[in-house]
């Protein structure tokens, strides 16, 4: 392991989370200030750690798969750790745990979270809060990519690391290049929507914030009744639809930037994601309609909205699903670990995971039939290579067992088994609600300390698919060389 | 596929299973005989059925893979349609539906029942209740192939589709003599268990079907209130050895037999299981403490008796622990995915897959930080080849993705979420009880018809490992080749 090599790219990330404050500094200056001088400090001192370690020089800045790995995993630990002083500081949220919990939900894009009233928090600390959603989106190790030459020589481990899905690879032969048109999309995309937001008639300090929680599939809100506060029905359209396009893999936006359309129909997972979508909102939606006041229009609305919050790992709500019937419920949760496409910014298990997952599962049983025939799993017209297949089923039970065994230890305070359970599915999905307790208009803190830590780490886990922080905990990744 | 050839196998399953009905009808008469006129129409029906299926001369007899998977899945089928007709003709079960449920419980091995008071059935028609679980727990496929010579060319694939586990395969290289060893192996163990509960003062009917409940997993009781009935430590203790026996690999058995000690200590699943019951008896035993009356020994017993029950599929109970602490609740709810050991009589994920899941997960995590060294998944000391590790992984995504959507299915009762979700895991492990409503001293009378259908497929899909299920759906297994 090459310790400097990692610290000197940790502190770079920090003082870049430092530099990332400064627009929640601003904002609170622009109402009042009252936590103000919470941002000052917090500045200060990740600017400060950031330069001390940015200080080391390595002998050698070759950057080797664990070190990637590690720089992730470890930045996103550190970020949290810090992104959470200004909660602690200005007073917001006192508990260091609970503001722990509150950050990695913001940067992970849960969007859980432990305040029962978000209304009552200082202007400034509640856009960070929704900031962190739009950072740690589409990454902030792209970011660093995409702003810091030189970012370690060999950096696709770091683009591997943070970005979702089984094979997250290059667009441009440039690394940094590729960092770079991804944050233009994604900065462009959140731009078109907070003008569409303001055109309708939402402040711009809301437009903002709700750009930011849609564009990182986020979900923090600053209205206790979340998007329902506002009762508008096209606001909850627009958010509903951007939340849609945030959760397709950003390669679909520049396939079609640079004309490759036959590459956006060949694309099955958009396919796949588009019609679960669909299938699951007009489910939902005659599930619901005689539980509802008013008509077929109305249900499919709710049901669009809220299936889109759902599956892209968002979690807004414009109403209380938790009051669903128990179809509408539980099918929520199968979306909750179906999740986004690959690439994007929404979390769960993907859905090209899913997809090959069903085609292995069909190759295998045409295996029992024909015992010696040879099957390929085909993809987007190409066959995947054995590999690739054996890396997603084996994420997939990582993925279920982590949840399963995340369950057992959240199960020790004693809260109902769908509070247990859906509050570790939406962890490690990145989705924020769950039911019962943790349903859209509930919160996290009815759960301990000890809780929170494992949903904090389940969060961490989901956004960084699992094997960064295994690694932490893997003997072989601190060895000597 | 060769129809006629799978007719015949189907004609001569059904005359074995009209022939097992025979001690049922016995004991009836032996108790007044109130329900003998259900089992011999019973007997006549199945036996006519069976006789004219089995006069079809097939012009082959090469039993390929595709036709060795659908005789077992259809006999499946057609043993539980069969043997439902003793409890409908008796009208201790008049639903067909009901009584489909029951019969496909029992031979699964499942031990779910829909009875809200067994106590109240005729002695003959439990009898063939409980005894339909004996025949289940080996397979009457592998019965034929002991009993009936030339029983398909081929056979090992009836052998294959009918075994739990990863890799069935011979003890000896005769097919039918492997067969004749499980099955003696089982008989002797079981009389051993009938003999002990006799010298513990058990009445002999009673020992009878509850050995014939340990022995196949099952967990069907005479008594509402399962072995709890009795409030007798003795019983519960042979009961609970007994059932942690019958969940070990039969290899095993015969490994030890033939002296072959070595082999028995390299068997890492047997170990696995061992360790998975140790630690769960204990982590239960403190949790319950403080909950039940009792010290600490009477905790370890409860406990020890509910997690045998529970690991092995099997499913008695001798409290509610439906009442217990949530994290104990749960802990049981994990062991029902675990299940027992491959080669045993119980059902689940099977415990050597697990272990070989955690090793491929493993292994995964050390390619990410070494991507160019070559690892291999180790199993009793040997390497495991990479088309059983993908059979694994694969395995285990069908059967978390069939729990998944099967209780999209059974929700639409809009029974609470415990009580759909922890039935399906249930059903699909064979385990028998769930949480909430359908906990152990509960019942399935709770569903739809359409939902009963539905968990009895997945009874059948846990009892044959899901691909001979499948399979059945696939146009690829019809086809002419």
């Amino acid at each position: 392991m090459n310790f400097a090599l990692v610290s000197q790219l940790l502190g770079k990330v920090l003082m870049l989370e430092g530099a990332m404050m400064a627009p929640s500094l601003l904002v609170s200056l622009l109402y009042g200030g009252s936590d103000a001088p919470a941002f000052l400090w917090s500045m200060a001192m990740v600017l400060a750690a950031g330069g001390l370690l940015a200080l080391i020089k390595p002998k050698n800045d070759q950057l080797r798969a664990r070190e990637g790995f590690v720089v992730v995993s470890v930045s996103w630990i550190l970020l949290s750790v810090f992104g959470a002083m200004p909660f602690v500081l200005s007073g917001a949220i006192p508990s260091f745990v609970d503001s722990f919990f509150e950050c990695v939900s913001g940067f992970t894009t849960t969007g859980s979270t432990l305040l029962p009233d978000v209304e009552s928090l200082p202007r400034g600390v509640l856009f960070w809060r929704s900031f962190t959603h739009w950072i740690g989106g589409m990454g902030v190790l792209v970011l660093s990519l995409a702003l810091v030459p030189k970012m370690g020589a060999r950096s696709l481990h770091l683009l591997r690391a943070e970005s979702p899905g089984p094979n997250p690879g290059k667009l441009v032969p440039r690394i940094g290049n590729t960092a770079k048109i991804l944050y233009t999309i994604y900065v462009a995309l959140t731009l078109v929507q907070i003008l569409l937001l303001l055109i309708a008639g939402m402040p711009l300090y809301d437009s903002l914030v709700h750009s930011f929680g849609s564009a990182g599939t986020g979900g923090f809100s600053i209205y206790n009744l979340s998007i329902g506060h506002y009762q508008n029905p096209v606001f909850e359209n627009i958010i509903a639809v951007f939340m849609m396009l945030f959760g397709i893999n950003f390669t679909v936006y520049y396939q079609l930037i640079t004309r490759n359309f036959k590459g956006v129909l060949k694309n099955g997972e958009l396919w796949l994601y588009l019609g679960i979508i669909v299938a699951a909102t007009l489910l939902i939606a005659l599930n619901i309609l005689p539980t509802i006041e008013g008509n077929l229009f109305d249900a499919l609305r709710l049901s669009y909205f809220q299936v889109s919050s759902v599956i892209t790992t968002t979690g807004y709500a414009t109403t209380d699903f938790n009051l669903w019937p128990q179809f509408s419920r539980y099918l929520l949760v199968l979306l909750m670990f179906v999740g986004a496409c690959a690439g994007s910014t929404g979390g769960g298990i993907k859905v090209i995971r899913l997809e090959i997952l069903l085609k292995s599962l069909a190759r295998d049983v045409k295996r029992t039939i024909h015992p010696r025939g040879v099957k390929v799993v085909k993809s987007e017209g190409r066959a995947v290579d054995e590999p690739t297949i054996n890396s997603i089923t084996v994420f997939f039970f990582s993925y279920i067992f982590i949840i399963l065994m995340a369950t057992l230890l959240v199960s020790l305070d004693g809260l109902s088994f769908e509070t247990s359970f859906t509050a570790t599915v939406s962890a490690m999905g990145n989705i924020g609600p769950g039911l019962d307790k943790v349903g859209p208009m509930g919160n996290f803190s009815c759960f301990s300390p000890f809780s929170k830590i494992v949903l904090s780490l389940c969060m961490l886990a989901g956004r960084l698919e699992i094997y960064p922080i295994l690694m932490l905990v893997t003997p072989a990744t601190w060895k000597k060389a």
